[in-house]
């Protein structure tokens, strides 16, 4: 089985590792290609990005490895934030901006995300091997363009009926992501909370759902979960804490500082930062907005909002109001090269299978 | 590796699969008995039985079974209810008691638990050879007593400190409980939401922390679970769900078809049965109580308020009032005798372990 399975043949990569399309900067060129050209699956999170951006990242990808990888992004969902549902989070967040010394931006923001068909034109355009994407489905057209270009599809799922339902939308691969798993739940179809299915439970459940590859997702930050997950059914697994703290990782030292330092028990999901529950270390940010977060406005509204205290944060180096998105495995977690992760990873699965399948 | 470990030689059983002790009558004799038959390790649910019941339930076991098998019991915590709070409480619970056709008990009820050491002395005088324990530590005298006698000894921690304050303790083993369990959370040091910690997450930092053999538990249903609990550095697996269903289960019919019929996601975590949080399936009771889940008397108390609501459900085959405790797994399990689901675990696993050798 190892390294060879549906997946790595699929991909055309070595190991069935990917590194998860994480969106916020930690994803750089220099870490997706040294994932890639360590032999797994590097993963551009591209979210955030503008058309630009990610046209530029994608070429700086390609001056750096000539293996796969892919490009990660977010699927347009219906929101909802009325102005004074804006004015009154702007209230709750007021103590956090007096405390960094900024105001709230002067300008009201009339965009709060990117444009997803202008963002999805450019994975398609450059010719990027694999697109994996979250919170949805892809819509028919796009799914007809990709495929017709080639590209291998990933949609990621966080139950059963959600990838029966990518499946059906004609991915060639599923993630499944447990509720281990750090950053944004990819759930659509039901309420965060009725998803929140850890991985040891969904990967078989998903795996005897579907025909497509399953990819599991969500606590994994060894060897050992690599084997664990293999065991369980799945082709694949993604990785995106065990990345985090890479050398290649673009985020912040302190809150990479966070993640190496972090105990059991520290992350916690919240709505918060975003409007959408994701995994994150707690700190005051979240604590002093956890009776707020189901009435703040909807995802991409308050992650919009909150971007200027975050920039602050980030500037003043003040990790208790940073989005600080980890998975439940982020005391596993080493600073390394992503070479190095990635070798640590094979190394062990090797040693692993050799002790326990003696 | 398989099928011996340091817990199948500590234990003295063939296979590393313990059937978990759930309290409520699930787990008869029979079963316990047929479990050890077939090489694995029954564990009597003790919790809610008075000494003489637990007596009475280890000489039958004995008369089935001369294998090892294993009581558990629940450690004292300490607990507050005013008689405010149960009023309040049992008028929350009014329009249940109504649909049911009974009126609150008319003598109040004055013991809200059995006695824990009385129900630990019988576990020690009839020379059960493994005793495991949930919700806390062993006290000092019982430790060294039970330590003097033999007998094996098995705490559950639901986070990484309480696995050490357990190897503290004198444990011979652990059970790691991840978030996917069934039942009532063993959490004993911090609030129950910061340790739902996923099992494929939970288990290597366990691993990581203690000395002493762990025992992986949370969404194990098949050889997939076992096999995936031993990469993750687990010495054995102790699956509760995946027995409910055994036709030698004590749990009411009703409920044995709903965890057969259930899908992902149905489970939820609520105090509102018992004061104390536990994964189920979600019915009627706990969607109306969930408002007044956080605001119901500690456990004992509101377990012992409840008795006649969920025996009066029993009766009436109406489980939209019973409690029906189940793990994240429940969509995977079987009708079967408990001895074939044994012989199909270990057949899976050898299966798997050919298949992922190859």
């Amino acid at each position: 089985m190892w390294p060879s399975t549906e997946v790595t043949k699929q991909l055309k990569i070595t190991y069935p590792i990917i590194q998860a399309g994480m969106a916020g900067g930690s994803t750089t060129p220099a870490l997706v290609a040294a994932v890639s050209n360590a032999g797994g699956l590097g993963t551009l999170g591209a979210g955030y990005m503008t058309p630009e951006e990610i046209r530029l990242a994608i070429r700086q990808i390609r001056e750096l490895t000539d293996r796969p990888f892919a490009v990660n992004l977010f699927m347009d969902q219906p929101y909802e934030a009325s102005t004074d549902q804006i004015a009154q989070v702007q209230h709750w967040m007021k103590p956090f901006r007096d405390e960094l010394g900024i105001d709230v931006p002067q300008t009201p923001i009339t965009k709060y995300a990117e444009n997803a068909d202008e963002q999805t034109n450019v994975v398609l355009e450059e010719g990027v091997p694999v697109f994996s994407f979250t919170f949805g489905c892809l819509s028919k057209p796009w799914a007809a363009r990709f495929r017709e270009a080639g590209t291998v599809l990933i949609g990621t799922a966080t139950t059963v009926r959600e990838a029966e339902l990518l499946e059906e939308n004609g991915v060639d691969m599923v993630i499944a992501q447990g509720s281990e798993a750090g950053g944004h739940r990819g759930t659509f179809t039901v309420s965060h909370e009725q998803a929140l299915i850890g991985t040891m439970a969904l990967v078989p459940q998903i795996v005897d759902a579907v025909r497509i590859p399953v990819i599991a997702a969500g606590g994994i930050m060894d060897g050992r979960g690599i084997l664990a997950a293999r065991m369980l059914g799945a082709s694949a697994v993604s990785l995106g804490t065990a990345f985090l703290t890479a050398e290649e990782s673009g985020i912040h030292p302190a809150y990479k500082e966070k993640l190496l330092q972090s105990k059991d028990g520290e992350t916690v999901i919240t709505s918060a930062f975003s409007g959408k529950p994701a995994r994150g270390l707690k700190n005051r940010f979240i604590a002093e907005m956890a009776a707020h977060q189901h009435h703040v406005p909807d995802y991409p509204v308050q992650n919009a909002l909150t971007r200027d205290i975050r920039q602050a944060a980030a500037k003043q180096n003040r990790t208790e109001f940073m989005s600080m998105w980890a998975g439940q495995g982020a005391p596993m977690s080493n600073r390394l090269p992503a070479e190095q992760i990635m070798q640590n990873l094979v190394s062990q699965v090797e040693k692993l299978r050799k002790d326990m399948l003696a």
